[in-house]
């Protein structure tokens, strides 16, 4: 079975993806002479800059996710399918879905990235990821389920092991996390909690580099680490996680930690779709492209983002993956699908670094803009400015915005809601039962 | 195991469960000489009355819930504890929980009513009922996959039995969402899904009386038909349900109805607790209380709200199971618990009714307040008016009413998003994992 989309005479382009690099592409295609497909196993776009937030109480879901359908209302080139990509066949210019087969004329992989793992299916089994909106939310679950747990239990080591936190990785997502959980500590946990020691919550940030936000500058790691240990955080440098069962974190030195639960924000892997040929798969399981974004050897096949690396000698392993990379990426692949139209030649990629920038809590931030480098309660500024900038939609600026003044009055993160979906198993069935009887 | 509760030389009073009877009555009691301990399987009270708003993608489940925890803050004569009274043991005087055991002086319950599937096993399997904020979103996740996938079909009958609704029960919670729906399938189906013909989505509302809301005047229910079918809903009076297959629905008079989608909104049943004598339970799965509240025979038990049935003259079946009574309920407990305090007598209840009314759609609905009946534009306002005052906390508030003034300049409910639990799985076995090692 095909996906019935209209047959036009203007050439399909598919994206696979809509995060920051397909969804950029799909609304620079707007009002292009292309049909456009944008295939999303969500009906939404994530802004991942902020699913911290969302694990930590501070936002709901929706304040930072928008509806792809809602992006493209007015555009009749622009058609989105919600469904995954399982298998490629560039010989015949096809995808393949759980709802029929989808042609293209040119395919745009942006497909990102998901957490790595490194292989350890322990501690995939075991630790608690935040590379989704879903995952987010349901770490948020879990947190506050084990403050309720820790306060019932008069066992003193299991109380302890509720309350610990650990989280794995350095990078901004990690440290952000850290901050914000020593935040809610000693904003939230009095108040809310008064039966529980503050004190008694654990939150340990293990960093395998030996320092900070890696990525950033030297000023900007020493701020973050200072930042975070004037919040009572437990930050481990050169530390390396070897085991974990649930219960009990091993790491190389011998060391152990007992705790319930661990975030892993320790990097991310390539998200592997089937059918394209295994030289184009390089390191992180990205793949390979050359400065148009051409995948290695394949004339109409695109990778952008994440899930792409073109390797040059300022970047040997490919672009940092961050939404900046995608974002450019994703427009310059768009001006070249436009010279096509008009017989002008592909223009090469050319990364332009606008900066880096971490939040680690209230007025603390640290702040990479070219030669200018700043920390504190300036940075702090400027990182709420841009964020609420990049966000789609004014209503969701609107609502982040009024949830942001509200906790900076208040110190209080309101959203504390163990919303478990009693119903999700009968969804997932009826969900199921109709993907599976679609296609025949 | 016990569940720690600090030994005062306050009695204590143990109330289950969070909803308008629990959690009126923990309020009233916050100043007096009681040790109170509130028992809910979550950690935040629900507002029931907006649950369809949830459901259609009109409102966040955040801004309808509220944290028990942040009622409580300045209170220190009250404790929450986050899980379920298994059983409840009267000649102790003490509960069960998976957590442990928990005493009391007085009990109180009030953990409410459920979903009632008249005993039907296969409607229970494959009906979505709405009596719960995670049972609303699951709803709208099934609700918006369907759409997805009735696009993706290209077998027409399948397609309709996707985009086919059909609601069964004709009081104010399925007049409210098949209002709400046909709302939808006007102002947003042809925005974000104009490759499909809203026209296709049938609408269809099963009413087993002879007319809809039938615990309101004539002059409502007539009005509410007239909406209804106004807005292209496909009314059913006098109608019965007699099987579900998760395909068709067949009624009594032979019919059929093809959709792989039924909300099922007719009727609830009071929740069960092992360990109370048989004869204090009477029809409806509800508990028979005297004019005190006290449950049959049992000095020191009480029941209010949806879970008790007070049978008298005037109410010769109990009250209406409505948000109202149990409030009520609540206020006049709270005032005879504290005339313990003062050696006075407790007064009988007597039910004040301040009227009903539900809302159809925009500008759409009904109010019955005494004699003064009225419906339209200004029955709609006062719904509005009212429901954004009895929602807890300003937060709330507000969020809620720049939701509805978006929505209604926009005509554009816009939490379309399919948010599935990914991690659900996982964040439910580490629950688990935690409950089964809690009580030793």
């Amino acid at each position: 079975m095909r996906i019935n989309i209209p047959e036009t005479e203007q050439k399909r382009i598919v994206i696979v993806g809509g995060g920051f690099a397909g969804l950029t592409l799909a609304k620079s295609l707007r009002r292009s002479n292309y049909l456009v497909v944008l295939v999303d196993k969500n009906n939404y776009h994530q802004f991942q800059p902020l699913f911290y937030q969302v694990a930590t109480a501070g936002l709901e879901p929706s304040s930072i996710v928008y509806p792809l359908r809602k992006m493209f209302q007015k555009n009749k080139n622009t058609f989105i399918r919600v469904t995954e990509v399982q298998k490629i066949e560039p010989e015949l210019n096809r995808v393949i879905t759980p709802f029929g087969i989808l042609n293209y004329d040119y395919l745009v992989l942006a497909h990102g990235a998901d957490t790595n793992y490194f292989g350890n299916k322990k501690i995939e089994k075991n630790v608690i990821p935040m590379k989704s909106v879903s995952e987010a939310l349901a770490l948020r679950n879990i947190l506050f389920a084990d403050f309720e747990n820790a306060l019932t239990s008069d066992d003193l080591s299991e109380k302890g092991a509720y309350l610990n936190i650990v989280i794995v990785g350095g990078g901004a997502t990690g440290v952000e996390v850290a901050g914000a959980l020593a935040e809610m500590r000693k904003q939230v946990i009095p108040k809310d909690y008064p039966e529980l020691d503050g004190a008694s919550i654990g939150i340990h940030l293990i960093q395998g580099a030996d320092c900070l936000l890696s990525g950033m500058s030297t000023e900007a790691s020493t701020a973050a680490l200072k930042f975070l240990e004037g919040l009572g955080v437990e930050v481990q440098l050169n530390a390396r996680v070897i085991d974990y069962d649930g219960e009990h974190l091993a790491l190389q030195d011998g060391s152990s930690i007992a705790a319930k639960k661990v975030i892993w924000a320790a990097g991310i892997s390539g998200n592997f779709i089937e059918g394209l040929p295994k030289n184009s798969i390089t390191g992180g399981n990205r793949l390979k492209v050359n400065e148009f974004n051409q995948v290695l050897n394949l004339e109409n096949i695109f990778a952008i983002g994440d899930i792409a690396s073109m390797q040059s000698e300022t970047y040997p392993y490919g672009h940092p993956q961050v939404a900046q990379v995608a974002m450019q990426q994703a427009k310059n692949l768009s001006v070249n699908f436009k010279n096509k139209l008009n017989d002008k030649g592909p223009v090469p990629f050319i990364y332009k670094d606008l900066g880096t920038m971490a939040t680690i809590g209230r007025k603390k931030a640290v702040c990479d803009l070219g030669f200018w480098k700043f920390q504190g309660t300036f940075a702090w500024l400027v990182w709420l400015f841009v964020h609420l900038l990049q966000l789609i939609g004014f209503k969701n600026k609107l609502f982040v915005f009024l949830n942001w003044v509200w906790n900076y009055m208040f110190y209080d993160q309101s959203l504390r809601l163990i919303i478990k979906p009693k119903n999700q198993k009968r969804a997932n069935d009826i969900a199921k039962r109709e993907r599976q009887s679609s296609p025949r």
